[in-house]
């Protein structure tokens, strides 16, 4: 039997980059589209070019291989001619596959916000759609206020999509921009629209307002919706998008929509959907929901007592689905075998050489359950897991001792309004028989660390020369000052290669130059330089 | 129109407390139930007598005044007289006003879990139900799978349903155990079952392993059933139960539900929402979450300039609810994306009064403007927002000032295997004419600066004496060690009252300082405290 195709559409970088709090960079933007091209979306939709700086530059080019790279933008004002619309042409400038614009469709907005007519407001996305069009772009429209649209106007709510088709548009986008409409309502909505308009031109949007954007999203599709729209776990405005991540194997995996429907994910590409989630929250420097459903570190961890002795005959009837289709793992190890499973798999990943009867894994395996509870976390810190793993394997030569650190920060009023600030570091370490001191000024104390570290590591010097300090995060547990630090480092070589380092401990400075030490430790490792 | 009564079962106490972390001292249980009766839930699960001495204890009395107070425990076990089965006694022994019973209701659970016959299984659920009447209570029987049990064998998963209400159990309680199922397969199901089970004696209750707790929930009313499960803030094993936090609001507020049903929250009750969510997670000490539907500080901010001027005109055309409804706050983002409108109805919402033809506006918005782009970010810092409104629009007072401080971290080895590891801070600072320097150690830099700077400030001291330091988050943006710091810093007066701050640096230590400077600040001015 055929499947029809379901197009995945994200707005992570649009609809989500309007999360409080989020702020993302040129550079974030394009790990971002890359990571969801790798991970199978049909759209990548990018920003608003013309909105600020950061935008208009990340459109300069197309930013993704096999996805469609969208902008989005207004349609033309009421009243102005499309050759005369600074944001249209905004968009038409821009380097991308696809152009999506935002139209009211809710009878009440036209009148209040845009103070034009209903027709005026029919003729600007028609026009915007074929202009976008004779640009040799596919055209899409996101239908504002759809659904209240509908219940208030259901000819005119109606009118916008069918003039947006009419136009050639490909989409034609429900949104549901409150978020406010329950699942019931949307498939009923849906199900109408449907009957006018092909379903394989229909798109759904929704937003978590009442907890139910994935619910909404799926019975969107049961009721004909061919293209639905969300965000990497759920980013957005107020409440959030509709959550990909957990959109993504519920299409994959779950009968009714398995057997109906083609996704661009493939099952490999969806047993990387944790590390996605995972990767996607490191860099926006937030703790993962552990309770997310299917990627979370709980999504498939049992606690109850009455159900071990079942889990442990048969764990499929305790799971909905198999955590390895997701690339997660089952948390409550069944036997020691799927923990040891998984850390050969690790081992086996970083090129770490192995006998798998060998009795030291399992002192390993303990001590890395160890250092998680600490607060350690090596997901996102390939580098230290690895020299973990070979101290415990063989042995990673004693390149140097740090024998002390002191950092000092000191800021003053030194006259009015004039101020004196300063980060001093002394770094003192021993090379064999050697001793070394090092200070060092930098413009923080984490800084002035790394700095007094690397300013002389005697033979080991030239080997660290072109090291750089890539990416620095900080995240504390149990809030409060007095709580526990995790610090990340990313380092590079200036070249291609990147890897990162943890470091944990109730100060923020010692967690930093655990890191520090570490991604120095890790380079010699990397390159073979003996130990003296 | 009369409606039909709509009962509200909370498992927080038993179910939330599998999930991950999760630990209830007697005190929190019953802080919970209390919660909860409050709120007007109607029934408060409590635990499992006789699992551990904590539950024990919990059911010597009765917890509740108005909800009904419940015991869980298992039916009898086969082979076994009821009279015999020392579960069921400790069930009868609680002081309780309804006891549930949980079995099995998938053939092959039964088979593989119990190792009994399926008619042998139908006889425990029948005479437990039989045993908790006879003692004068209420009875109802979790029916585990039921819904994977349905799609295995409709007619055994009907007859666990059926034999429960026949053996006089007030409800049949269709468990989605694994959380798998989704809310069409729900709805479908139990649309059958209520065809032979009158929906009055049916409730839901639902996990969110596929993001569908809320929406399988709502399918399952729709269906017929006049109970629905869940637990505060969706707490629960693996990706948690229904979470009634969202459940309640679109249940009181949404015309659908509002209009067919009663539930015992009412709208008074309805506006404590928010605290009690928030309450629950300070009980759990861990950070709310700001996207939760209807009780997240973001779930009604608005971001999007386009968004902000139409929302000033008319807030319901933005807003599925309104946030007062459920004691809730419209937050509008002043930042880059939005303008002058968002500015003014952010001022409004602090209380700080200001002509919207004040000139002084306009430079404070500049100042926003410059500052976010310096790395500031207000949306998570409400109180250094206000610092800096109030400052540009008629001054804050000049408390203290900062002379100087000096932090000091140092490590070292002493002995081999043996680390000295020490943060000191001293602050200096100016209250009028008088000085006043104090040191402190800390077990981090930025706790030694804390502990310094409140070590004494005079005249001041007795206004911060109960300031805590509930959340400490840094985030470094443009990579590398040498970029700038953001860190926010929530504070709270150890009873309702929470602010939050931000600091930016180059140095972390100088953002941390920030960021404690402005919450000590923020407290004088909020407590109206005269500068000496």
């Amino acid at each position: 039997m055929t499947r029809e195709r379901l197009y995945l559409f994200d707005t992570t970088l649009r609809d989500g980059a309007l999360t409080t709090g989020v702020d993302f960079s040129l550079d974030d933007k394009m790990n971002i589209a890359l990571m969801l091209d790798r991970l199978g979306v049909d759209y990548v939709e990018g920003g608003y070019p013309g909105a600020n700086p950061l935008d208009t530059e990340f459109f300069t080019k197309k930013r993704t291989k096999r996805a469609k790279f969208c902008a989005f933008g207004m349609t033309k004002r009421a009243g102005r001619s499309i050759g005369n619309d600074p944001g249209v042409a905004g968009l038409l400038a821009s380097d991308t596959d696809a152009i999506v614009y935002v139209a009211k469709s809710w009878d009440y907005h036209v009148h209040v916000a845009l103070g034009c007519t209903l027709e005026e407001n029919l003729e600007c996305i028609a026009e915007s759609v074929r202009a976008a069009i004779d640009s040799g772009r596919e055209a899409m429209v996101d239908l504002e206020h759809f659904f209240d649209g509908y219940k208030a106007n259901p000819d005119y709510a109606l009118a916008c999509a069918a003039t947006t088709i009419r136009s050639g548009a490909r989409w034609a986008v429900m949104c549901d921009t409150n978020g406010g409409t329950l699942p019931h309502e949307i498939e009923r909505i849906v199900a109408e629209v449907a009957r006018v308009i092909p379903g394989d031109r229909l798109a759904i949007h929704a937003h978590n307002d009442t907890g139910n954007a994935v619910a909404n999203s799926l019975a969107a599709i049961r009721a004909g919706a061919r293209q639905v729209q969300g965000t990497l776990n759920g980013l957005g405005e107020r409440c959030g998008n509709a959550n990909l991540v957990t959109l993504i194997p519920t299409l994959a995996l779950k009968d009714e929509f398995a057997k109906a429907f083609e996704i661009g994910v493939t099952p490999e590409a969806l047993k990387e959907i944790t590390l996605v989630s995972r990767a996607f929250d490191e860099l926006l420097n937030r703790s993962p929901n552990r309770h997310a459903p299917y990627v979370g570190a709980s999504a498939f961890a049992t606690k109850a007592g009455i159900h071990a002795s079942a889990l442990a005959k048969d764990p499929r009837t305790y799971e909905h689905v198999t955590p390895d289709s997701v690339g997660n793992k089952r948390a409550i190890l069944v036997s020691d075998q799927a923990g040891r499973s998984n850390l050969l798999s690790e081992l086996a990943r970083l090129g770490v050489e192995c006998d798998p009867a060998d009795p030291r894994l399992n002192r390993l395996l303990e001590t890395v359950k160890e250092r998680e509870s600490q607060g350690f976390a090596y997901e996102g810190a390939d580098a230290s897991f690895e020299l973990l793993a070979r101290a415990a394997l063989g042995g990673v030569p004693d390149f140097f001792e740090v024998e002390s650190f002191h950092v000092g920060v000191e800021r003053k009023v030194v006259a009015p309004g004039v101020t004196y600030s300063a980060s001093q570091a002394v770094v003192k370490i021993r090379i064999g028989d050697d001793g070394f001191i090092s200070a060092a000024e930098g413009n923080g104390p984490v800084n002035a660390l790394d700095l007094a570290l690397r300013k002389d590591l005697g033979v080991y010097q030239k080997h660290i020369e072109n090291l750089v300090l890539r990416d620095y995060r900080v995240r504390v547990f149990q809030g409060g000052t007095d709580a526990v630090t995790r610090v990340l480092i990313e380092f590079g070589d200036g070249d291609r290669d990147t890897w990162s380092t943890v470091g944990v401990s109730g100060n923020v400075i010692d967690a930093s130059f655990q890191a520090l030490v570490e991604g120095i430790v890790y380079r010699l490792v990397k390159l073979g330089v003996p130990a003296q």
